[in-house]
């Protein structure tokens, strides 16, 4: 019971309770820098879906007295939602990174990432809508379908189909990236012990 | 440090130790059981949207001497993906149920239930893309696009687009349910202490 017995004692218990506890953090701090680097992935992702399907517009080359040809990405509902999808699911990633930077500081943080899992898998389904909706049009606008007489667009409208197909890769990869953010989320939250 | 003395000691470990371990594990068994229920109530929501999209068929009452006038879900390409992923949901679903059960008995389960949201999160992305990509065709059977002089086909099927419409109901339903299912999944796993 002297002053230095008391302070082995105080260092035995210090780096005793530890022991398992750093590596569980250091797995969860690992998992917090990967989940942080996917989310800026993905930005690039719906913010390049926007940008692309946004700034599509084609006017063909020929006009006739009453009418331009022209193709916009807002003559179409499915894309002007699939925009608007992509925007608001970027916007949510940029403000989710600074808890997922809190993570990496914090590995041991439980109901922020429950947050973060409710958030990402709603922000999966609005982007998913999106995407497959975008998709249903943009493969109908270059196959048609014949039992509903609704005819090819592409023939006319060619750099307009390509840009609207190249657009959807973006959102795609965000949809599997949000899949795999939210699979590590969980696994950092059944890993705590 | 006689019997009594001892038995009394056993006695309050063991009512002393689980004291805090039956609360966590009555809240997640709880989970488990309204996880279980939910999934039942999905399988529905999901059965009932293949099948009242896949036996879709209407025929005009007139014909000419070539053409008889009949609409299916087949027709478009859409919706034969829409009773697909419905589907490959429900059966996953299906599946899942065991699983689910076993989570009432043993509420601690950690990794399968991280196994349980992996697949949940996969199968969301299906079911959202398969209902997302045939309310986007819907849309259009019902308002056409005049800018791609795609035609509504609702003023002849009246029926065909009354039933199409309905069918996805079952489906975002399903959707909803999923998001919650992930989201209780993984409460239990930040609960479990």
């Amino acid at each position: 019971m002297t002053k230095d017995g008391s302070v082995m004692e105080h260092g035995e218990i210090s780096s005793k309770a530890p022991l398992v506890a750093p590596v569980a953090a250091g797995v969860n701090r690992a998992v917090a820098v990967v989940d942080t680097f996917l989310r800026f992935i993905a930005i690039i992702g719906t913010i390049g879906s926007a940008i692309a399907m946004g700034t599509t517009n084609e006017t063909l080359p020929f006009f006739t007295q009453f009418i331009q040809f022209e193709a916009k990405y807002s003559d179409l509902p499915s894309f002007t939602f699939f925009v608007a999808a992509n925007a608001v699911v970027c916007t949510y990633l940029v403000l989710s990174i600074p808890l997922s930077i809190v993570h990496i500081l914090r590995p041991r943080a439980r109901y922020s990432r429950l947050f973060l899992v409710f958030f990402d898998t709603a922000m999966l389904a609005l982007l998913t809508a999106g995407a497959s909706a975008a998709a249903a049009i943009v493969y109908l606008a270059h196959k048609g379908n014949v039992r509903a007489n609704w005819f090819s667009i592409c023939q006319q409208f060619d750099s307009f189909c390509e840009r609207i197909s190249g657009s959807l890769i973006g959102s795609f990869a965000a949809m599997v990236l949000l899949v795999v953010l939210i699979t590590l989320s969980a696994f950092a939250l059944a890993r705590r012990h």
